[in-house]
């Protein structure tokens, strides 16, 4: 049995989704951000970093969602969820997410979090104002170079398509029209009307 | 045949060791970052992102030290670069890899390229100022709770310890000790003294 924590709203989501297509059995633990249960002594002895997604497994603790992603689609290949016969399609797939988890996770994290990375108060506010250009940009590069259609890899539907829909839900807060990019809002739309989706929704609200 | 891109003291450097240790043939491309060859339209064709590693392969071109260093793994298997027979000691390496692409290496960006995420220039200053602290505070998590010793993942080499030497190398420049992380520091040396390493910073100075 698999134990998957994370809070609502954050990228922990695309982890969320990846263990519902899986259809493997999980126990899913909320955590209260506002309450900072992150950092409590309980949590950080799950997972140091004091961040989510964190996966425990039978072997050990899992953090890191493009690690995430594809521990799941490798431990559950008959959910198809990633190119596992194929190296370079599969390193796609992790170009792909790096991209997200090292470069646009990154940007927008600059609204919210940029006490990590300054301890100015005015730099932290101009940070802000740059969340809506760095994001709009990252989704420009998303819609004319990365997405190959209907699916981020094409044809084949895998993690990367929860990944990125979990990321265009942000665009409305940094306040970047999805509408923009054209390939990605449609995507955004389909990926809303599945199921699963509307599942993990549902029970991260509830 | 494969064509790498990279510039020198940069984190393509993990990539650059990866191919090396894995003995397949590569032609290795140097480019000039003072003359902004990263944005040169010929480079923006190969990766339109404007920054290195890039790998051009037969099937097409691959980006992001994480994908790139478990692609070179698995097409090189019996270099070893990778447990690859085991989903969840890779999910171990590539959240270890993760880490570095999204954390460490970010902190240490801020140093440099802290106009990607302000206009301000008294905030770049700010973010500058801040670098030492992030990069002691990412080193302190790695020595205390990642590290296995006396490899990344324990006993098995692998590309955590291409990717973490490359990153350590920074922590000079950075105005960070080393030797506040004892394992970290022992570590580097060990790398170091590889004659693979000698082989590739030597090709990367020539
Ligand atoms: N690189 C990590 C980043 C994880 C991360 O930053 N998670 C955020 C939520 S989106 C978090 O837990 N933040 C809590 C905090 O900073 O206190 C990943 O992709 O899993
Ligand atoms: N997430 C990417 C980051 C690549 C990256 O930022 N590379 C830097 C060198 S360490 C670069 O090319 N910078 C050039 C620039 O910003 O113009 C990876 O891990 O490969």
């Amino acid at each position: 049995m698999l134990t998957f924590y994370y809070a609502p709203g954050t990228c922990a989501l695309a982890t969320h989704l990846a263990l519902e297509y899986a259809g493997t059995p999980y126990e899913a633990v909320r955590l209260n951000f506002k309450e900072q249960q992150q950092r409590s002594p309980e949590y950080l002895r799950i997972n140091p970093k004091g961040r989510v997604p964190a996966l425990v497994t039978p072997q050990g603790v899992l953090t890191e969602t493009p690690a995430l992603l594809q521990y799941i689609a490798q431990t559950q290949p008959e959910a198809k969820l990633a190119p596992l016969d194929d190296p370079f399609q599969l390193a796609k797939m992790n170009a792909f997410n790096s991209y997200l988890c090292s470069t646009v996770h990154v940007a927008h994290a600059h609204g919210a979090r940029g006490y990590r990375w300054t301890d100015d108060p005015q730099a932290i506010e101009s940070m802000k104002k740059k969340v809506p250009q760095t994001m709009a940009d990252s989704f420009e590069l998303i819609e004319t170079q990365m997405f190959e259609g209907p699916w981020v890899l094409g044809e084949r539907f895998s993690t990367s398509d929860l990944y990125l829909y979990t990321l265009t839900r942000w665009l409305q807060g940094d306040q970047v029209d999805v509408q923009r990019f054209p390939k990605v809002a449609e995507h955004l739309a389909r990926m809303d009307a599945q199921p699963q989706v509307q599942k993990v929704l549902a029970a991260q609200r509830a």
